[in-house]
Protein backbone atom coordinates (compact mmCIF):
# COMPACT_ATOMS: atom_id res chain seq x y z
CA UNK A 1 0.00 0.00 0.00
CA UNK A 2 2.26 2.78 -1.20
CA UNK A 3 -0.32 5.18 -1.00
CA UNK A 4 -0.38 4.76 2.99
CA UNK A 5 3.46 4.62 3.14
CA UNK A 6 3.86 8.35 1.63
CA UNK A 7 1.47 9.79 3.71
CA UNK A 8 2.93 7.94 7.12
CA UNK A 9 3.69 10.32 9.75
CA UNK A 10 6.99 10.50 11.76
CA UNK A 11 6.53 7.91 14.32
CA UNK A 12 5.82 9.85 17.67
CA UNK A 13 6.80 8.09 20.93
CA UNK A 14 3.88 9.40 22.69
CA UNK A 15 1.31 7.93 20.19
CA UNK A 16 -0.59 4.94 21.16
CA UNK A 17 0.15 0.87 20.98
CA UNK A 18 -2.17 -0.63 18.68
CA UNK A 19 -3.21 -4.26 19.09
CA UNK A 20 -6.15 -6.32 16.90
CA UNK A 21 -7.78 -9.32 17.38
CA UNK A 22 -11.10 -11.15 15.83
CA UNK A 23 -12.83 -10.34 18.59
CA UNK A 24 -12.42 -10.37 22.50
CA UNK A 25 -9.72 -12.52 23.45
CA UNK A 26 -6.79 -10.09 22.33
CA UNK A 27 -7.86 -8.81 25.94
CA UNK A 28 -5.48 -11.31 27.33
CA UNK A 29 -2.79 -9.88 25.46
CA UNK A 30 -3.81 -6.26 26.49
CA UNK A 31 -3.67 -6.98 30.19
CA UNK A 32 -0.01 -8.03 29.92
CA UNK A 33 1.03 -5.04 27.83
CA UNK A 34 -0.67 -2.87 30.53
CA UNK A 35 1.24 -4.77 33.60
CA UNK A 36 4.49 -4.75 31.43
CA UNK A 37 4.35 -0.71 30.27
CA UNK A 38 1.72 0.97 32.42
CA UNK A 39 2.82 4.29 31.09
CA UNK A 40 1.24 3.04 27.40
CA UNK A 41 -1.38 3.65 25.86
CA UNK A 42 -3.37 1.45 23.69
CA UNK A 43 -5.99 1.55 21.20
CA UNK A 44 -7.70 -1.73 20.41
CA UNK A 45 -9.75 -2.93 17.76
CA UNK A 46 -11.81 -6.27 18.00
CA UNK A 47 -13.61 -7.17 14.74
CA UNK A 48 -16.52 -8.46 16.68
CA UNK A 49 -18.63 -8.17 13.77
CA UNK A 50 -16.57 -10.79 11.78
CA UNK A 51 -15.67 -13.01 14.43
CA UNK A 52 -14.34 -15.56 14.69
CA UNK A 53 -11.79 -15.61 12.00
CA UNK A 54 -10.29 -19.49 12.97
CA UNK A 55 -12.32 -21.53 10.00
CA UNK A 56 -11.90 -18.31 7.06
CA UNK A 57 -9.17 -18.40 4.23
CA UNK A 58 -5.94 -16.76 4.40
CA UNK A 59 -7.43 -14.19 1.52
CA UNK A 60 -10.36 -12.95 3.40
CA UNK A 61 -7.95 -12.89 7.40
CA UNK A 62 -5.65 -10.87 5.28
CA UNK A 63 -8.04 -8.00 3.73
CA UNK A 64 -9.39 -7.87 7.12
CA UNK A 65 -6.53 -7.62 8.56
CA UNK A 66 -5.32 -4.78 6.21
CA UNK A 67 -8.44 -3.26 6.50
CA UNK A 68 -7.86 -2.83 10.79
CA UNK A 69 -4.06 -1.97 10.32
CA UNK A 70 -6.14 0.77 8.13
CA UNK A 71 -7.96 1.31 11.17
CA UNK A 72 -5.07 1.52 13.40
CA UNK A 73 -2.88 3.98 11.50
CA UNK A 74 -5.65 6.53 11.49
CA UNK A 75 -5.31 6.03 14.82
CA UNK A 76 -1.87 7.40 14.66
CA UNK A 77 0.08 4.04 16.39
CA UNK A 78 3.58 3.78 16.91
CA UNK A 79 3.21 -0.14 16.45
CA UNK A 80 0.75 -2.85 16.03
CA UNK A 81 0.22 -5.99 17.36
CA UNK A 82 -1.42 -8.60 16.16
CA UNK A 83 -2.84 -10.09 19.05
CA UNK A 84 -4.83 -13.11 17.03
CA UNK A 85 -3.50 -15.87 16.39
CA UNK A 86 -5.21 -16.75 13.08
CA UNK A 87 -4.22 -13.11 11.54
CA UNK A 88 -0.60 -13.86 12.82
CA UNK A 89 -0.75 -17.12 11.26
CA UNK A 90 -1.67 -15.99 7.91
CA UNK A 91 -1.54 -12.21 7.63
CA UNK A 92 1.51 -10.77 9.44
CA UNK A 93 4.11 -11.28 6.63
CA UNK A 94 1.82 -9.46 4.43
CA UNK A 95 1.32 -6.86 6.79
CA UNK A 96 4.62 -6.36 7.69
CA UNK A 97 6.36 -6.27 3.98
CA UNK A 98 3.27 -3.09 3.45
CA UNK A 99 4.31 -1.53 6.41
CA UNK A 100 7.30 1.01 8.15
CA UNK A 101 5.98 0.44 11.89
CA UNK A 102 6.71 -2.51 13.76
CA UNK A 103 4.03 -4.96 13.11
CA UNK A 104 4.53 -7.86 15.61
CA UNK A 105 1.96 -11.67 15.87
CA UNK A 106 1.87 -13.66 18.78
CA UNK A 107 3.35 -16.83 16.87
CA UNK A 108 7.12 -15.52 17.04
CA UNK A 109 6.87 -14.80 20.96
CA UNK A 110 4.93 -18.43 22.03
CA UNK A 111 7.31 -20.46 19.68
CA UNK A 112 10.49 -19.05 21.34
CA UNK A 113 9.04 -19.35 24.40
CA UNK A 114 8.07 -23.19 23.42
CA UNK A 115 11.36 -24.09 22.25
CA UNK A 116 12.93 -22.35 25.14
CA UNK A 117 10.58 -24.65 27.79
CA UNK A 118 10.62 -28.18 26.29
CA UNK A 119 13.02 -30.65 27.59
CA UNK A 120 11.98 -33.44 25.32
CA UNK A 121 11.91 -31.74 22.51
CA UNK A 122 8.63 -32.45 21.59
CA UNK A 123 6.44 -29.46 21.18
CA UNK A 124 2.40 -30.10 21.27
CA UNK A 125 0.34 -27.02 19.15
CA UNK A 126 -3.59 -26.09 19.72
CA UNK A 127 -5.45 -23.77 17.59
CA UNK A 128 -8.20 -23.17 15.17
CA UNK A 129 -7.98 -25.15 12.13
CA UNK A 130 -7.05 -22.47 9.94
CA UNK A 131 -3.44 -21.46 12.12
CA UNK A 132 -3.14 -25.24 12.36
CA UNK A 133 -3.23 -25.50 8.28
CA UNK A 134 -0.90 -22.27 7.96
CA UNK A 135 1.88 -24.62 9.73
CA UNK A 136 3.00 -20.95 11.18
CA UNK A 137 4.14 -22.56 14.69
CA UNK A 138 5.79 -25.34 13.32
CA UNK A 139 7.91 -23.70 10.58
CA UNK A 140 8.70 -21.00 13.26
CA UNK A 141 10.03 -23.55 15.74
CA UNK A 142 11.75 -25.67 13.37
CA UNK A 143 13.65 -22.54 12.27
CA UNK A 144 14.65 -21.85 15.96
CA UNK A 145 15.82 -25.98 16.61
CA UNK A 146 15.40 -28.05 13.92
CA UNK A 147 15.73 -31.07 16.28
CA UNK A 148 12.40 -29.79 18.10
CA UNK A 149 9.31 -32.30 17.21
CA UNK A 150 6.32 -30.60 16.39
CA UNK A 151 3.00 -31.96 16.58
CA UNK A 152 -0.45 -29.72 15.97
CA UNK A 153 -4.35 -30.37 16.35
CA UNK A 154 -6.77 -28.04 15.43
CA UNK A 155 -9.45 -27.60 18.36
CA UNK A 156 -12.44 -25.97 16.60
CA UNK A 157 -14.93 -26.50 19.56
CA UNK A 158 -12.81 -24.84 22.04
CA UNK A 159 -13.57 -21.24 20.95
CA UNK A 160 -17.79 -21.79 21.54
CA UNK A 161 -16.75 -23.56 24.69
CA UNK A 162 -14.86 -20.64 26.10
CA UNK A 163 -18.16 -17.91 24.88
CA UNK A 164 -20.35 -20.42 26.46
CA UNK A 165 -19.10 -19.79 29.48
CA UNK A 166 -18.35 -23.92 29.78
CA UNK A 167 -14.98 -23.50 31.21
CA UNK A 168 -15.00 -26.45 33.93
CA UNK A 169 -17.75 -28.26 31.81
CA UNK A 170 -18.00 -31.97 31.99
CA UNK A 171 -18.71 -31.47 28.08
CA UNK A 172 -15.39 -29.66 27.93
CA UNK A 173 -13.65 -31.95 29.44
CA UNK A 174 -14.79 -34.92 27.22
CA UNK A 175 -14.57 -32.35 24.05
CA UNK A 176 -10.67 -31.42 25.31
CA UNK A 177 -9.90 -35.59 26.26
CA UNK A 178 -10.64 -36.45 22.38
CA UNK A 179 -8.73 -33.51 20.70
CA UNK A 180 -5.58 -34.30 22.91
CA UNK A 181 -5.74 -37.94 22.66
CA UNK A 182 -3.02 -37.93 19.68
CA UNK A 183 -1.05 -35.40 21.45
CA UNK A 184 -1.19 -36.63 24.52
CA UNK A 185 0.78 -40.02 23.33
CA UNK A 186 2.96 -38.11 21.37
CA UNK A 187 5.14 -37.39 24.39
CA UNK A 188 4.82 -34.05 24.34
CA UNK A 189 6.37 -31.92 27.14
CA UNK A 190 4.96 -28.55 26.22
CA UNK A 191 2.06 -27.40 24.42
CA UNK A 192 0.98 -23.77 22.57
CA UNK A 193 -2.37 -22.53 23.58
CA UNK A 194 -1.84 -21.22 20.04
CA UNK A 195 -5.61 -19.26 20.49
CA UNK A 196 -6.41 -16.49 22.52
CA UNK A 197 -9.14 -17.89 24.37
CA UNK A 198 -7.89 -20.93 25.31
CA UNK A 199 -6.00 -19.68 28.19
CA UNK A 200 -9.49 -19.63 29.71
CA UNK A 201 -9.53 -23.93 29.69
CA UNK A 202 -6.28 -23.70 31.64
CA UNK A 203 -7.70 -25.74 34.12
CA UNK A 204 -9.01 -28.70 31.94
CA UNK A 205 -6.22 -28.75 29.95
CA UNK A 206 -4.31 -29.21 32.84
CA UNK A 207 -6.28 -32.12 33.65
CA UNK A 208 -6.30 -33.82 30.38
CA UNK A 209 -2.31 -33.52 29.72
CA UNK A 210 -1.36 -34.00 33.75
CA UNK A 211 0.71 -31.55 35.44
CA UNK A 212 4.33 -32.44 33.82
CA UNK A 213 3.25 -30.79 30.72
CA UNK A 214 3.85 -26.63 30.57
CA UNK A 215 1.15 -24.94 29.04
CA UNK A 216 2.24 -21.99 26.89
CA UNK A 217 0.70 -19.00 26.95
CA UNK A 218 2.16 -15.97 24.76
CA UNK A 219 0.77 -12.88 26.04
CA UNK A 220 3.38 -12.68 28.65
CA UNK A 221 6.04 -13.21 26.00
CA UNK A 222 4.35 -10.90 23.51
CA UNK A 223 4.00 -8.00 26.17
CA UNK A 224 7.81 -8.65 27.23
CA UNK A 225 8.89 -8.19 23.21
CA UNK A 226 6.59 -5.59 22.68
CA UNK A 227 8.77 -3.25 25.82
CA UNK A 228 12.02 -4.29 24.07
CA UNK A 229 10.87 -3.14 20.71
CA UNK A 230 10.00 0.25 22.22
CA UNK A 231 12.86 0.54 23.89
CA UNK A 232 15.41 -0.26 21.62
CA UNK A 233 13.69 2.42 19.45
CA UNK A 234 13.05 5.00 21.90
CA UNK A 235 10.11 4.97 21.54
CA UNK A 236 8.65 4.32 25.45
CA UNK A 237 5.75 6.68 26.11
CA UNK A 238 7.27 10.18 28.16
CA UNK A 239 4.38 11.81 28.51
CA UNK A 240 3.08 11.46 32.41
CA UNK A 241 -0.57 12.55 31.57
CA UNK A 242 -3.31 10.12 32.57
CA UNK A 243 -3.73 7.52 30.16
CA UNK A 244 -6.96 6.40 28.68
CA UNK A 245 -6.85 3.03 26.72
CA UNK A 246 -9.29 3.38 23.10
CA UNK A 247 -11.26 0.22 22.26
CA UNK A 248 -12.75 0.10 18.87
CA UNK A 249 -14.78 -3.01 17.95
CA UNK A 250 -17.40 -3.51 14.60
CA UNK A 251 -19.82 -4.67 16.66
CA UNK A 252 -22.59 -3.64 18.95
CA UNK A 253 -20.25 -1.94 21.96
CA UNK A 254 -22.61 -2.61 24.72
CA UNK A 255 -21.19 -6.20 25.16
CA UNK A 256 -17.69 -6.00 24.90
CA UNK A 257 -17.88 -2.92 27.15
CA UNK A 258 -19.50 -5.66 29.68
CA UNK A 259 -17.17 -8.40 29.36
CA UNK A 260 -14.15 -5.70 28.99
CA UNK A 261 -14.50 -4.24 31.93
CA UNK A 262 -14.75 -7.26 34.15
CA UNK A 263 -11.48 -8.59 32.48
CA UNK A 264 -9.67 -5.47 32.36
CA UNK A 265 -10.80 -3.96 35.55
CA UNK A 266 -11.56 -0.06 35.32
CA UNK A 267 -10.20 0.84 32.80
CA UNK A 268 -12.49 0.36 29.83
CA UNK A 269 -14.24 3.84 29.44
CA UNK A 270 -14.41 4.54 25.65
CA UNK A 271 -15.81 1.76 23.44
CA UNK A 272 -17.28 2.81 19.84
CA UNK A 273 -18.68 1.47 17.28
CA UNK A 274 -16.22 1.48 14.12
CA UNK A 275 -17.68 -0.35 10.87
CA UNK A 276 -15.74 -2.33 8.69
CA UNK B 1 -33.23 2.95 0.42
CA UNK B 2 -34.85 5.27 -2.49
CA UNK B 3 -32.35 5.30 -5.09
CA UNK B 4 -32.46 1.92 -5.12
CA UNK B 5 -36.20 1.52 -5.39
CA UNK B 6 -36.21 4.28 -8.10
CA UNK B 7 -33.83 2.09 -10.77
CA UNK B 8 -35.43 -0.52 -9.68
CA UNK B 9 -36.38 -3.07 -13.38
CA UNK B 10 -39.67 -4.34 -13.97
CA UNK B 11 -39.93 -7.80 -12.40
CA UNK B 12 -39.15 -10.16 -14.97
CA UNK B 13 -40.99 -13.95 -14.09
CA UNK B 14 -38.02 -15.80 -15.92
CA UNK B 15 -35.47 -13.87 -13.61
CA UNK B 16 -33.95 -16.03 -10.60
CA UNK B 17 -34.57 -16.49 -7.07
CA UNK B 18 -32.46 -14.80 -4.48
CA UNK B 19 -31.70 -17.04 -1.59
CA UNK B 20 -29.31 -15.71 1.12
CA UNK B 21 -28.08 -17.29 4.15
CA UNK B 22 -24.85 -16.69 6.66
CA UNK B 23 -23.29 -19.41 4.77
CA UNK B 24 -23.67 -22.92 4.17
CA UNK B 25 -26.93 -24.07 6.01
CA UNK B 26 -29.40 -22.08 3.74
CA UNK B 27 -28.94 -24.79 1.16
CA UNK B 28 -31.48 -26.73 2.73
CA UNK B 29 -33.68 -24.50 1.91
CA UNK B 30 -32.37 -24.37 -1.92
CA UNK B 31 -32.54 -27.99 -2.19
CA UNK B 32 -36.43 -27.77 -1.54
CA UNK B 33 -36.98 -24.91 -3.53
CA UNK B 34 -35.58 -26.92 -6.27
CA UNK B 35 -37.47 -29.65 -5.51
CA UNK B 36 -40.84 -27.58 -5.33
CA UNK B 37 -39.93 -25.45 -8.57
CA UNK B 38 -37.60 -27.36 -10.68
CA UNK B 39 -37.77 -24.75 -13.37
CA UNK B 40 -36.76 -22.29 -11.40
CA UNK B 41 -32.96 -20.48 -11.62
CA UNK B 42 -31.53 -19.58 -8.43
CA UNK B 43 -28.92 -17.23 -7.17
CA UNK B 44 -27.79 -18.08 -3.82
CA UNK B 45 -25.45 -15.55 -1.44
CA UNK B 46 -23.61 -17.42 1.49
CA UNK B 47 -21.62 -14.86 3.58
CA UNK B 48 -18.87 -17.81 4.13
CA UNK B 49 -16.41 -14.34 5.67
CA UNK B 50 -18.67 -12.86 8.28
CA UNK B 51 -20.81 -16.63 9.41
CA UNK B 52 -21.81 -17.27 11.97
CA UNK B 53 -24.90 -14.33 12.82
CA UNK B 54 -25.86 -16.18 15.68
CA UNK B 55 -24.40 -14.11 18.16
CA UNK B 56 -24.23 -10.98 16.48
CA UNK B 57 -26.76 -7.22 17.38
CA UNK B 58 -29.44 -6.51 15.30
CA UNK B 59 -27.75 -3.42 13.82
CA UNK B 60 -24.99 -5.34 11.75
CA UNK B 61 -27.62 -8.19 10.86
CA UNK B 62 -29.25 -5.23 8.82
CA UNK B 63 -26.33 -3.63 7.77
CA UNK B 64 -25.11 -7.51 6.22
CA UNK B 65 -27.85 -8.35 4.77
CA UNK B 66 -29.04 -5.15 3.11
CA UNK B 67 -25.68 -5.70 1.70
CA UNK B 68 -26.42 -8.91 0.56
CA UNK B 69 -29.88 -7.58 -0.52
CA UNK B 70 -28.35 -4.73 -3.02
CA UNK B 71 -25.88 -7.94 -4.67
CA UNK B 72 -28.54 -10.23 -5.01
CA UNK B 73 -30.92 -6.93 -6.73
CA UNK B 74 -27.56 -6.78 -9.38
CA UNK B 75 -28.57 -10.01 -9.94
CA UNK B 76 -32.41 -9.15 -11.08
CA UNK B 77 -33.99 -11.47 -9.14
CA UNK B 78 -37.60 -11.60 -8.73
CA UNK B 79 -37.92 -12.64 -5.42
CA UNK B 80 -35.55 -13.18 -2.31
CA UNK B 81 -35.69 -15.59 0.68
CA UNK B 82 -33.59 -14.99 3.53
CA UNK B 83 -33.09 -18.41 4.42
CA UNK B 84 -30.87 -17.73 7.49
CA UNK B 85 -33.28 -17.45 10.87
CA UNK B 86 -30.95 -14.93 12.80
CA UNK B 87 -31.60 -12.50 9.56
CA UNK B 88 -35.25 -13.54 8.97
CA UNK B 89 -35.58 -12.86 12.78
CA UNK B 90 -33.98 -9.20 12.73
CA UNK B 91 -33.84 -7.98 9.50
CA UNK B 92 -36.88 -9.58 7.37
CA UNK B 93 -39.39 -6.59 8.15
CA UNK B 94 -36.90 -3.47 7.42
CA UNK B 95 -35.96 -5.19 3.89
CA UNK B 96 -39.47 -5.63 3.36
CA UNK B 97 -40.05 -2.03 4.41
CA UNK B 98 -37.31 -1.04 1.99
CA UNK B 99 -37.88 -3.05 -1.32
CA UNK B 100 -40.98 -3.39 -3.70
CA UNK B 101 -39.67 -6.91 -4.31
CA UNK B 102 -41.39 -10.27 -2.59
CA UNK B 103 -39.11 -10.84 0.48
CA UNK B 104 -39.85 -13.73 2.43
CA UNK B 105 -38.06 -15.60 5.72
CA UNK B 106 -38.07 -18.36 7.19
CA UNK B 107 -39.61 -17.38 10.46
CA UNK B 108 -43.68 -17.45 9.40
CA UNK B 109 -43.38 -20.67 7.64
CA UNK B 110 -41.66 -22.62 10.19
CA UNK B 111 -44.31 -20.83 13.02
CA UNK B 112 -46.83 -21.59 10.50
CA UNK B 113 -46.23 -25.57 10.68
CA UNK B 114 -45.58 -25.48 14.16
CA UNK B 115 -49.02 -23.67 15.03
CA UNK B 116 -51.04 -26.17 12.89
CA UNK B 117 -48.83 -28.93 14.38
CA UNK B 118 -49.08 -28.92 18.32
CA UNK B 119 -52.00 -30.52 19.88
CA UNK B 120 -50.79 -29.74 23.63
CA UNK B 121 -50.76 -26.48 22.32
CA UNK B 122 -47.17 -26.06 23.37
CA UNK B 123 -44.65 -25.28 20.78
CA UNK B 124 -40.43 -25.20 21.57
CA UNK B 125 -38.03 -22.98 19.93
CA UNK B 126 -34.68 -23.90 19.88
CA UNK B 127 -32.25 -21.42 17.51
CA UNK B 128 -29.22 -19.00 18.08
CA UNK B 129 -29.27 -16.45 20.76
CA UNK B 130 -29.70 -13.98 18.33
CA UNK B 131 -33.18 -15.10 17.17
CA UNK B 132 -34.00 -16.30 20.47
CA UNK B 133 -33.61 -12.98 22.02
CA UNK B 134 -35.79 -11.21 19.20
CA UNK B 135 -38.54 -13.33 20.14
CA UNK B 136 -39.69 -12.97 16.21
CA UNK B 137 -40.71 -17.36 16.72
CA UNK B 138 -42.97 -16.54 19.89
CA UNK B 139 -44.60 -13.18 18.30
CA UNK B 140 -45.65 -15.29 15.25
CA UNK B 141 -47.19 -18.19 17.21
CA UNK B 142 -48.88 -15.60 19.44
CA UNK B 143 -50.44 -13.38 16.36
CA UNK B 144 -51.68 -17.24 14.89
CA UNK B 145 -52.82 -18.16 18.18
CA UNK B 146 -52.91 -16.79 21.59
CA UNK B 147 -53.66 -19.77 23.05
CA UNK B 148 -50.75 -21.69 22.11
CA UNK B 149 -47.54 -21.26 24.99
CA UNK B 150 -44.29 -20.68 23.57
CA UNK B 151 -40.96 -22.01 24.97
CA UNK B 152 -37.44 -21.23 23.67
CA UNK B 153 -34.10 -21.89 24.09
CA UNK B 154 -30.53 -21.14 22.67
CA UNK B 155 -28.04 -23.21 21.54
CA UNK B 156 -25.09 -21.86 20.44
CA UNK B 157 -22.87 -24.91 20.54
CA UNK B 158 -25.00 -26.58 17.94
CA UNK B 159 -23.66 -24.99 15.12
CA UNK B 160 -20.27 -25.43 15.68
CA UNK B 161 -20.38 -29.09 16.80
CA UNK B 162 -22.68 -29.75 13.22
CA UNK B 163 -19.55 -27.82 11.16
CA UNK B 164 -17.63 -30.16 13.29
CA UNK B 165 -18.98 -32.95 11.86
CA UNK B 166 -20.10 -34.47 15.23
CA UNK B 167 -23.51 -34.93 14.00
CA UNK B 168 -24.04 -38.58 16.54
CA UNK B 169 -21.69 -37.77 18.43
CA UNK B 170 -21.45 -38.73 22.78
CA UNK B 171 -20.48 -34.84 23.17
CA UNK B 172 -23.54 -33.87 20.58
CA UNK B 173 -26.05 -36.23 22.57
CA UNK B 174 -24.30 -34.63 26.01
CA UNK B 175 -25.26 -31.04 25.28
CA UNK B 176 -28.48 -31.56 23.52
CA UNK B 177 -29.66 -33.11 26.97
CA UNK B 178 -28.31 -30.18 28.83
CA UNK B 179 -29.93 -27.68 26.23
CA UNK B 180 -33.27 -29.18 26.15
CA UNK B 181 -33.61 -30.48 29.80
CA UNK B 182 -36.17 -27.42 30.43
CA UNK B 183 -38.16 -27.67 26.87
CA UNK B 184 -38.63 -31.43 27.77
CA UNK B 185 -40.06 -30.71 31.65
CA UNK B 186 -42.24 -28.14 29.81
CA UNK B 187 -43.78 -30.79 27.81
CA UNK B 188 -43.74 -29.73 24.19
CA UNK B 189 -45.02 -31.60 21.49
CA UNK B 190 -43.42 -29.75 18.85
CA UNK B 191 -39.98 -27.81 18.27
CA UNK B 192 -39.12 -25.65 15.93
CA UNK B 193 -35.35 -26.07 14.59
CA UNK B 194 -34.72 -22.77 14.46
CA UNK B 195 -31.82 -22.30 12.71
CA UNK B 196 -30.55 -24.10 9.14
CA UNK B 197 -27.75 -25.63 10.93
CA UNK B 198 -30.04 -27.63 13.23
CA UNK B 199 -32.08 -30.04 10.46
CA UNK B 200 -28.59 -31.82 10.76
CA UNK B 201 -28.69 -32.69 14.24
CA UNK B 202 -32.71 -34.80 13.58
CA UNK B 203 -31.37 -37.86 15.58
CA UNK B 204 -30.06 -36.51 18.03
CA UNK B 205 -32.74 -34.15 19.30
CA UNK B 206 -35.36 -37.01 18.17
CA UNK B 207 -33.73 -39.34 20.77
CA UNK B 208 -33.45 -36.52 23.27
CA UNK B 209 -37.20 -35.66 23.00
CA UNK B 210 -38.99 -39.18 22.51
CA UNK B 211 -40.22 -40.02 19.18
CA UNK B 212 -43.81 -37.98 20.37
CA UNK B 213 -42.62 -34.93 19.75
CA UNK B 214 -43.00 -33.04 16.13
CA UNK B 215 -39.43 -31.72 14.83
CA UNK B 216 -40.40 -28.54 12.11
CA UNK B 217 -37.79 -28.32 9.72
CA UNK B 218 -39.27 -24.89 8.03
CA UNK B 219 -37.34 -25.24 4.64
CA UNK B 220 -40.36 -27.55 3.39
CA UNK B 221 -42.99 -24.78 4.23
CA UNK B 222 -40.63 -22.09 2.54
CA UNK B 223 -40.40 -23.32 -0.63
CA UNK B 224 -44.23 -24.01 -0.72
CA UNK B 225 -44.56 -20.10 0.26
CA UNK B 226 -42.36 -19.33 -2.73
CA UNK B 227 -44.07 -21.67 -5.01
CA UNK B 228 -47.56 -19.91 -3.86
CA UNK B 229 -46.30 -16.60 -4.22
CA UNK B 230 -44.67 -17.19 -7.64
CA UNK B 231 -48.36 -18.88 -8.74
CA UNK B 232 -50.13 -16.08 -7.25
CA UNK B 233 -48.20 -13.30 -8.57
CA UNK B 234 -48.04 -15.36 -12.29
CA UNK B 235 -43.68 -14.88 -12.27
CA UNK B 236 -43.30 -18.32 -12.27
CA UNK B 237 -40.23 -19.02 -15.03
CA UNK B 238 -41.86 -19.86 -18.49
CA UNK B 239 -38.55 -20.06 -20.58
CA UNK B 240 -37.65 -24.22 -20.79
CA UNK B 241 -33.27 -23.43 -21.53
CA UNK B 242 -31.15 -25.52 -18.99
CA UNK B 243 -30.65 -24.28 -15.58
CA UNK B 244 -27.59 -23.22 -14.16
CA UNK B 245 -28.11 -21.80 -10.41
CA UNK B 246 -25.23 -19.55 -8.93
CA UNK B 247 -23.61 -19.25 -5.62
CA UNK B 248 -21.67 -16.36 -4.40
CA UNK B 249 -19.79 -16.55 -1.60
CA UNK B 250 -17.84 -14.14 0.33
CA UNK B 251 -14.72 -16.27 1.53
CA UNK B 252 -12.73 -19.02 -0.81
CA UNK B 253 -15.33 -20.69 -3.25
CA UNK B 254 -13.38 -23.81 -3.12
CA UNK B 255 -14.91 -25.24 0.20
CA UNK B 256 -18.06 -23.92 -0.12
CA UNK B 257 -18.17 -25.76 -3.89
CA UNK B 258 -17.14 -29.17 -2.45
CA UNK B 259 -19.36 -28.76 0.75
CA UNK B 260 -22.24 -27.48 -1.83
CA UNK B 261 -21.63 -30.64 -4.60
CA UNK B 262 -21.92 -33.05 -1.72
CA UNK B 263 -25.46 -31.82 -0.70
CA UNK B 264 -26.90 -30.90 -3.53
CA UNK B 265 -25.62 -33.08 -6.42
CA UNK B 266 -24.05 -32.36 -9.78
CA UNK B 267 -25.98 -28.61 -10.08
CA UNK B 268 -23.36 -26.47 -8.72
CA UNK B 269 -21.13 -25.88 -11.26
CA UNK B 270 -20.50 -22.01 -10.77
CA UNK B 271 -19.63 -20.76 -7.23
CA UNK B 272 -17.86 -17.26 -7.43
CA UNK B 273 -16.18 -15.08 -4.43
CA UNK B 274 -17.90 -11.64 -3.94
CA UNK B 275 -16.45 -9.20 -1.95
CA UNK B 276 -18.38 -7.61 0.89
Amino acid sequence: MPAVLSVMPTIDANSPIGVFDSGLGGLTVVKQIIQFLPNEQIVYFGDTARVPYGAKSAETIIRYSRQIVGILRKHRVKMIVVACNTASALALEVLCKESRLPIIGVIGPGATKAARSTKRRKVGIIATSSTVRSGAYAARIRRLDKTIQVFSQPCPLFVPLVEEGWLDHEVTHTVAREYLKALKKSGVDTLILGCTHYPLLKNVLHSVMGPKVMLIDSAEEVAAQVRRILIENQMLRTRLSPLSHKFLVSDEPQNFKRLAQRFLGGGVKEVHLCHV
